[in-house]
């Protein structure tokens, strides 16, 4: 069962994949599917016995180019869509064990030209209207693969995470002719005490309202509205900062931090504004301390209304002094 | 630091609350202190040796009547707001290993009781808008303390979901004259496939677009905006009902199943379409199968986009016969 439901009591899509149920879950070492292929007779998802980075249809995927017919037929009382749209994985490197921020900066600067281009190829499909770029990283948030890696979605609307950042920042530049995230940068840059590190191009900050305790943004200083409008000379800029977050983070606990990472781009369906579209990343590692996990529960669930534990001045002063000693 | 901040990039609201840092974390069971006081030089929460239901104020609250002013003055670069409101705690029985669905009916019933008194006296207040009812249950999903207890938040605005529950069923309204919830226990009442079980009253099912495996939503069959609005009698059959349901999900698995489960009522902000408003209750299950964590990662906490690993139809089925069966 594949197949996309609209929730009428909220105007949410939810997507359905069962196959999904058995997915690969923490495989050994020996057995990574994300590996390259030392062994013919036994391939792993990469038919090569070496490469730079690899991009493949996830195997497990929520959403497929050519989906299957729903479960049933679509009227008033069962609003149901196929679930159409695109899954993939971003292999960072064949090696194992180098996450990341363990890269050399070109190669980092690498794997963002890649990101660039499935957002190109996938924006292009008709069927896709958000190209959302992201990375699941660590058990802690439910990761069945080790070897590191991203993924991409191609939804074919826009999800409402987005979808409420546009609306807003819409909003904004109707009342005030300003984008909020320009604002955002630039206060922050100003305030200075929730600042992480920065370069001519790109801001890494705690954001003022963070929802996380050591969720950090990475925000493109000029309006620029996806990776397509990031030069060379930025690109390599943003894998210098890259660095130097994700370095930070795996000091800050002396060992590797778990994060989700969202890449929130302008949407690729045709007549959207870009000016509402600001190119950002969002890093949200879910412990509140060394030992304690922020948990999702009633409060985030239940109301949609995030309780954070810490003063976002305080972990962003953690997180200056990881960065600073990594 | 205990104040609120508004995400200007998205328009929500953040609660900041330091002192929950260091709250009580999974004491031993012999210094529980949600149960009853035994040797009154070393007191629990609750300074009585017996009682029914207790309800108090959260010792580490996120929302308080009468919050400290904000850590910076609030400004347009620093949207801040006191953390107005309020946290209760209610703890359903003395009895430490006995959970709400292991309790008899009529005792059920009390906290039913007991829920409504306490959306009356909080609701009441000018300061809240909003009052969620809501338990957690389960070190899974972050619980401190295993005492069998739910919680209360008054909040001083709507918060983000039950805003956008309140939004499209206004939307509804004004389109078709129809509550999309009594629409919702129709079309599940007359489908079929993803009922749990129903009195005369309520219904209990899993939704048509669950976002979680097992999620179950518990609903008014008429139209009834708070439990203020349900009778006596109707709250028997609500605790004979919520017995039954707790009970299955208990027997599912074989082991008690960790839930958030939130209750949605009416606003108690002046003004606000009671027409808009269906009681219903959301349990939340965070298992998608025995063995298996449904984690929110990229698609949900980047996206907003929920993926779900089960087909609703499948899930209910499951969750029948385990309530058959208890």
């Amino acid at each position: 069962m594949n197949e996309r439901r609209l929730d009428a009591r909220t105007g949410e899509w939810v997507t359905y994949s069962t196959v999904r149920q058995d997915r690969t879950f923490l495989p050994p070492t020996d057995h990574c599917p994300l590996c390259p292929t030392t062994d013919p007779s036994a391939p792993t998802e990469i038919p090569r016995s070496d490469f730079q980075i690899a991009v493949f249809e996830n195997r497990f995927p929520p959403l497929v180019a050519h989906p299957p017919r729903p479960s049933m037929p679509r009227s008033a009382a069962t609003p149901i869509a196929e679930a159409v749209g695109a899954a993939e994985v971003v292999v960072y490197s064949p090696d194992h064990e180098r996450p990341l921020g363990a890269m050399p900066v070109p190669r980092i600067q690498r794997v963002i030209d890649v990101w660039a281009d499935r957002y190109a190829a996938l924006g292009a499909r008709d069927d896709i209207d958000y190209v959302m770029i992201f990375e699941n990283r660590g058990v802690e948030i439910g990761v069945t693969l080790h070897h590191p890696h991203g993924q991409i979605y191609g939804f074919p609307d826009i999800p409402s995470r987005p979808a409420l950042e546009l609306q807003t920042a819409f909003a904004n530049l109707e009342a005030t002719d300003r984008c909020v995230w320009c604002d955002s940068v630039a206060i922050e840059r100003a305030d200075g005490a929730r600042m992480l590190i920065e370069n001519e191009s790109f801001a890494a900050f705690v954001p003022f309202a963070a929802r996380f305790p050591y969720e950090s943004h990475v925000v493109s200083r000029r309006h620029a509205s996806s990776l397509l409008d990031i030069t060379t000379p930025e690109r390599a800029l943003l894998a210098d900062l890259l660095k130097q977050l994700l370095t930070g983070f795996d000091r800050l606990f002396d060992r590797p931090m778990p994060y989700v990472m969202a890449m929130h781009q302008a949407p690729t369906r045709e007549g959207v504004a870009l000016a509402a579209s600001h190119f950002h990343m969002e890093y949200l590692p879910p412990y509140r301390s060394r030992d304690r996990l922020k948990y999702l529960a009633g409060a985030e669930l239940g109301g949609g209304a995030f309780i954070n534990d810490t003063a976002p001045e305080a972990t962003a002063a953690d997180l200056r002094a990881a960065i600073a000693a990594a």
